[in-house]
């Protein structure tokens, strides 16, 4: 396997373990715990794994520990570090005793039931340290809910002798996590889960969890191509650059982007939704601050925009969930009117308030409405370009403001979105050590014999040296929700808080930034070098923890 | 203005200088040189540039030179390090006299006309030392052609007492830099013009300039992004990634971030034109590569795709021809066809040969080549998203394929366009230390009074330590050339040659990285830590280098 200069000298990195964790440790327990919402429909629900203390790690003495073989799962989309927390889990399982086994499940949860696996040895283990990707063992999103999956899930692990599981997920990940735990605890069956908080989207947050894992390596490698666009903004002087950041639910990413780059325009999708904004308002927003930058004779900026914007749009929402409904019914006669005539049959067919939002759109936005969409016969929001539809839609608005004399300049858009480009790469410093922290008290958590709990590492702001490491019973996150119709217990998604300090100091901004070109280039993410710029939280975390 | 840490630690460094410019330096002249051909045609075009030997700058004894005032211009697009060439221009005239000056020409050739300029102090460079972009003085496309435009900047040179002029550019503007130097000679105006290889397309290159600038810094940069791509396709296994990189003319970016990530496919536009490749053998064999993973279980991969493709397809450059004709003799007609039956049209009226691959086309970008045309009438090429057209392509004739049973799997493809991205990124070392190098050479080259010379360091894969300084006749790179109808002299295009090192190691290695997945991740440049990580130069230049 050829190797880069980076990923050789990246490979040596030793990440940084929380100071309680380098020695023995004990178990410090706190009060029982409560859910966030809904308590007593979780407790009912959860009636072996409700209402556990907290837990936090605290220097011990020396104990000898049996040797355990544990499972590992990785489940949905890619984060960087995601090979860090099995490295940690590795180490920590290793040094209660040299002789204990960890054993990959291959492609996500789909390997447990599928009785699909492979043990991670230390020499696979060391090819993937620090670096990013799921690929040492894969990862995939069959969701584990069903109690045959849990039986065809059991019998591997007897076959094995596995005491644990780890899995590593986001928020619908560690919820299924947990029902496991419950499922095999009420079973006595003697398996304990353990949950992993993961997601670059940075929705799995609560008081206990401060972060979730690779949200920082993304965000930094997302700030960096918008930083050196913006540069080339700045340069060019030529073009409005319409950014599309990936993060389906919630704006975390693109608010964390925007406070590390200063860009001239961020949309928030929180806000859209809160102060319920149509998408004539989001484009007139846009198109204003392009107005103003004009008449100071800059035709030039940058605009984030989250990947789930459209969802967030109130009447947008309504308009989809009437196009769903409506071709789902209609699907035979739709299917029979030419391609041409189907944008005029859609709009007479539609109520009065969608009818007028669909005939806003550009035509192409429009089309993709009618015709791509998924297997339950729903529209793929994920597939709209968010960004060529502002743009264009934002262009209109200029065309007819400068006809109205209210607007003078030129506007010329590229468009970029990136998603991709961050899921996988590797660990910044903090990513590095955070995953191989919640990795290693992940072991902790099963020497204790813990199950339903969550890795939790906290006090992340500080030097590593002092950062606190235990376990969140996950109960403790849930509230109950209704998916697919039902009501479900879940953790709680954390959405940007408009009352939070990140928003906030966007918000206090945000004009300023609008209308000078105060950008900022963080540049690339940097592994060796003065530790102000290695070392560094995100801006989000900063600010939530700063108190 | 805020900063990032990266910014503000990266102000810090002293780029490396060759060691025979890091005290007094004296000229050793080479023998007198001719251009690469046309000989007695440039000769005629260039009495008083034409001929002149070869500069190399040696240790000298310390000399005392009057103070001067040097001009500079920014010419074309970004490419990073642009900031370094005026920085070690600076520091240069400086250290031939304290009381130098310095004047930089606003937002390209243009401000030189337009007497639009700003005297840039030591505060000033100060802030710009290692950073990406051109917002120092701005850049601009004027081409300086015309006697008019050569005697209203003579006005201001008069004025502002300027010795020197430096024009920072690509193959074009280095061509009119030196028509300028031979415009002034021939006028005895006493003006001397140095040039300086600028582009990240890496296409301003011979035996005498080993690299432009910004060639390094922009391809590493998109190497981290693809590599980050490979990584999650590797780990995601079901996705075909279709990533379109910038570059114009030579395929020399692809061909270097091939070499950097290898990937499973890269389409080299030259040998595309060599071997009168059509669109269909294109898709074809990207075609047979998806279904050869397909075929091992790999339904992922990448495919890296030069923006000017299209134009090196000589069937496609025949159809475009025809196009950019009939509509510019038919456009009234044309304005009256209906959208919707646009297409036919086109069908019906061009030649046998041509309508049948524009029938070929997929509709958006068919019709893309009749709609959107630049002031001169022309198809513009570079809003063709290549990437698209090829992977819908490939998808076609894998589903004709998947009927004939020869092929079994799932396509699903991702789009990608790097150009943005690269242009403005911070130098990479290498480009820091070659730029800032260029700059201080410059100075050298005006202190002895030369004109018509382009900067030039070389043995660029030693230590910086070790590299070689001096100056080389602009005319020796020139030839002949058609452009818009008349003979021109112009500096040779440096394209990829198929029987260079670097396309041949690409090509020994190409059918294995097809099959295998052998992908590298070489992250994200690093400015600090181990040589081997910071101070390599690109895959081309070792091995171009390489003796």
């Amino acid at each position: 396997m050829t190797k880069s200069a980076l990923q050789i000298a990246r490979a040596a990195y030793q990440p940084k373990l929380p100071k309680a964790l380098k020695g023995a440790v004990k178990v410090k327990e706190g009060e029982p715990t409560q859910s966030v919402a809904d308590q007593e429909a979780i407790k009912e629900l959860f009636p072996n794994t409700y209402g556990m203390p907290l837990i936090q790690f605290v220097e011990g003495e020396a104990v000898s520990f049996p040797a355990i073989n544990v499972g590992v799962i990785l489940s949905g989309g890619q984060a960087p570090g995601g090979h860090n927390v099995i490295s940690g889990l590795f180490d920590g399982i290793k040094a209660l005793n040299k002789d204990s086994k960890l054993y990959g499940f291959i492609l996500g949860p789909g390997g447990l039931v599928d009785h699909n696996y492979m043990e991670l040895t230390a020499d696979i283990i060391d090819e993937y340290r620090n670096t990013g990707g799921f690929d040492i063992i894969g990862s995939g999103r069959t969701k584990l809910e069903k109690v045959e999956q849990f039986e065809k899930g059991y019998e591997i692990i007897q076959e094995l002798g596995i005491k644990a599981l780890v899995i590593i997920g986001g928020d619908d990940s560690n919820t299924n996590a947990c029902v496991l735990a419950e499922y095999y605890a009420a079973k006595n069956y003697g398996v304990q889960v353990i949950g992993c908080p993961k997601t670059i989207d940075g929705d799995l947050k609560n008081e206990m969890i401060e972060t979730s894992f690779g949200f920082d390596t993304a965000c930094k490698t997302y700030s960096e191509v918008i930083g050196n666009i913006q540069r080339d903004c700045n340069s060019a002087r030529k073009y409005w650059h319409f950014i599309k950041l990936m993060g389906r639910s919630a704006s975390h990413i693109a608010l964390e982007c925007a406070l590390q780059v200063q860009p001239n325009v961020c949309i928030i999708s929180e806000e859209v939704e809160a102060k319920d904004m149509s998408l004539d308002d989001v484009v007139t927003y846009i198109a204003q601050a392009v107005a103003d930058r004009a008449a100071a004779g800059n035709n030039f900026g940058t605009v984030l925009i989250p990947e789930g914007l459209v969802e967030f749009i109130p009447a947008m929402k309504r308009l989809i969930a009437e196009l769903n409904d409506f071709l789902a019914a209609n699907s035979e006669e739709f299917a029979q009117i030419k391609k041409s005539a189907q944008r005029d049959y859609i709009i007479r067919k539609l109520s009065p308030e969608n009818s007028a939002i669909y005939a806003s759109l550009p035509e192409g936005v429009a089309r993709q409405l009618t015709l791509d969409r998924d297997p339950h016969g729903n529209v793929q929001v994920s597939l709209i370009e968010t960004e060529k539809l502002l743009s264009e839609m934002v262009g209109k608005k200029l065309a007819q403001w400068k006809e109205e004399g209210k607007y003078v300049g030129k506007f010329a858009a590229q468009h970029h979105f990136f998603g991709y480009e961050g899921r996988c790469a590797a660990p910044s410093n903090f990513d590095a050590d955070y995953c191989y922290s919640l990795g290693y008290t992940a072991s902790l958590l099963i020497a204790n014999g813990k199950t339903g709990y969550m890795s939790s590492v906290r006090n992340t702001t500080a030097p590593a040296e002092e950062w606190i490491a235990g376990g969140v019973p996950i109960t403790m996150m849930m509230n109950m929700e209704r998916r697919h119709g039902e009501m479900k217990p879940v953790i709680q998604k954390a959405l940007v808080r408009l009352d939070g300090a990140p928003f906030k100091a966007f918000a206090a901004n945000r004009e300023m930034w609008a209308k000078e070109t105060a950008y900022v280039y963080p540049g690339p993410i940097q592994y060796f070098g003065p530790t102000e710029v290695c070392d560094q939280p995100t801006k989000t975390l900063q600010l939530e923890q700063a108190k």
